[in-house]
């Protein structure tokens, strides 16, 4: 042990096998959903059934947002120049800033002050509307609400939320989501509307899950959308080709059902 | 549309709605595991149940490989620097490249080829000499056998094998990875086991998942660990910390055993 | 003209010709040193010859560290793991952080207010006491001061001092990191003598460079050795080394002087 | 000493000092020019005078190629998302691939294959007409000729070679870029002149320059044009804007004249 030495609290590997949090992985696979296996790596525990639930839900709801995202833009753009696979992706991360995907734990951290301000005398509305008066007061954007696209309501949003009660979580963030909501209107007098980064904040505040580690999930279950679109570019489109932000369409499988 | 029109196969969103290779994502929210939407949209198509089943082993077979692998210590590095989240995460799977991750693309073109060439005579070996010969002589790097740490045999092995065997695979692309390890036993008198890039490359080849998101499945599920590493690094660690790539040891929750 | 179009003010190009903030650049190869064609598209003009000796004079001074930056080490480790040239060089680019070479512009920012705090008495001593305060009280990192290594000056002070006395710049932001470093002196009782940043940062107040530039002049120089050190990596180095973060030594052309 | 001490030629920094391939860096600054310390550090030798100012020249003529470049617009796009300056850089580097800048060691490499093989019977023009059909035959892409933009001629190519004349260069890779430009037109019946890429490779050539270097010098000098736009990103324009490709114009300065 020289001077350099350094602790982790994640995992090992040694010859013969590979630890995370304690539990063989040789164990996990096969064993544990990997969004589970994501929870243990980030917060040190295997999830309860009902947490798992959500887990994969969340990471399911971000996986994709169709060509037109930045990320993806970004991430096409680097393929048409010639990089691999992996730094044309990266580029598409790197577009993940303040604005589009870094922006769960803000809204996490938002609505964390809404439900401890409420503490006081429950009203979730009145604490709303001071921590709303107070970001803007500090020039502090908050994330989570509003999209450019899905105007009046995102289309995940009823689903997770749903799932969110069949969870039976407690439900004070998913409240504390709706009043910020209801505390732009009031403020600005516009419809910002919960967005997908809202809903996960909101989500993830009522299964504790550390708020570092809020865009993280977002991020890799976003990179698995990026690398489909960068996949695509280096397969199927000609080099250095100039990528209109809005004027493509699909030509994939046309709508259909899950089958029950 | 204009001189530039695109189309994608991938998916699509409107104000209302967003869809993945045409079906809603609202519904494959909380319906199909991540794992499976991955297969979705990387495929085309949804997973049979036991091919879904082996896309979850995968995912989590890959997800960390404790503090020492190489793109765990660059995106330490780069948080360390002072980088976000993100921008850190990017450093480490920039340090992704083909002799850690990339690598399982590859090895799937490798076993590929002697189940090809094999198809004449039925004989495995033979083919495996054959492609074995032929990358050494071509200057190819065979990537997908040997491992620095896990010398005689990678400890997630087994038990995917174990999985794909359960799925009633074919079972000629694992056949070939094996005939393959003997080939290179045989030529340069090494022992260069199937590491985890061989095996994930053999079972993809089983369930004809495409080559070039081969290294994909490996880089969306190795992000995982990686931001949990930058993470620890970011709220644990002092800046510009000097990181010692093999002096360090596991401070977290001891062995423990999975409940059944 | 349509919904999307947007103005730059930087540059242009048609079929013959490229013009940068109006110079057409086949003019300015051969005749305008790089760092000025730096200047000219960083601030809209091109430098008198004062400024554009500094300018090279700061590039210089930037352009590598040594093996043991974190942004050296970050990206030889990408290198290591196989990434080519470009995607290892933005592993180190990445790791330019706010701790490590993304502090140009704090530091700029730090003295600018000390300079104009002043400007009310012209005592830079009570200037600089009261922002070292301000900064501290808001948890904010007062970057440009310090160095891990050079702990008594920074061996490029003297010179890039003595390069802007001799350009005749008016000098206030020079003497206003000297009082910040008295500053930190009284308030923290260490010695934090002026690093390389912050040098840059009050040579590039002298010449009213943009700050939101100030990171981008080192970001680019550092690039230089950045790209050095992967070149070495990829062309002498095996793969998959682990890169030992001080245990390293310089082999290369003994100490010699320049030929006057 | 320990088991992973390892050696670099390139500099080394003690408490009290910087060295550059022997030089001490202080020494350097406000005395030799930035692209000649470049050169330092990618050959171990300072530049004879001719050779600096081919240096200089070279990074002059890359430094930027307006907004609609395909590094610019990746690098535009992750600001746009909220990405820090130098993700946001990072994210132009990595679009710098095979196609768009990252091809300057690849047209290097053809054109030393030409010079080499007609140096039997002194014919170089037949020896690109063997080479550019060996590469045809091979399916690589012969980087360095032919522009989207520039169909007739780079605008840059002519002032690059009046440059190298007077430097006096020995001329043999100039040539044998120009034997290539005809060897494409006669195999290919397309007009595909020598660009940017192929101009800087037959320079470097000339002057020994390292072939896994070439992209570096590149490299280095468009960071400093997509920093540019980056920061014009970051401070004049609106957030998650849909960037268009081709859709912009000029608004900085009219076009002027050097003062001579």
């Amino acid at each position: 042990m020289g001077d350099l030495h350094w602790e982790t609290k994640l995992s090992y590997t040694t010859e013969s096998g590979i630890q995370i949090r304690g539990y063989d992985l040789a164990g996990l696979i096969g064993t544990i959903p990997f969004p589970s296996v994501l929870y243990l790596l980030y917060t040190g525990d295997l999830p309860t059934p009902n947490v798992a639930k959500l887990m994969d839900a969340l990471m399911v709801a971000s996986i994709d947002h169709g060509p037109g995202a930045p990320s993806t833009l970004a991430a096409r753009t680097a393929a048409s120049g010639g990089a691999p696979l992996g730094a044309a992706a990266a580029a598409g991360l790197l577009t993940m800033g303040k604005y589009h995907g870094a922006a769960v734990q803000d809204a996490m951290e938002a609505i964390q002050q809404v439900v401890e301000l409420s503490k006081a005398d429950g009203d979730l509305n009145r604490a709303a509307d001071t921590v709303v008066a107070d970001w803007r007061k500090a020039g502090r954007r908050l994330s989570g609400f509003g999209h450019r696209q899905h105007k009046l309501q995102d289309p995940r949003l009823d689903r997770l939320f749903e799932l969110a009660r069949e969870a039976n979580v407690r439900g004070d963030h998913l409240q504390a989501a709706r009043a910020i909501e209801g505390a732009l209107k009031k403020i600005t007098g516009k419809d910002l509307p919960i967005n997908i980064d809202g809903a996960m904040a909101a989500i993830l505040g009522e299964i504790n899950f550390p708020t570092t580690l809020a865009n993280a999930l977002f991020m890799v279950s976003r990179m698995t959308g990026v690398l489909a679109h960068v996949n695509e570019e280096m397969t199927q489109m000609p080099p250095m080709r100039r990528i209109d932000p809005v004027d493509y369409s699909y030509s994939g499988p046309p709508d259909r059902e899950l089958k029950s």
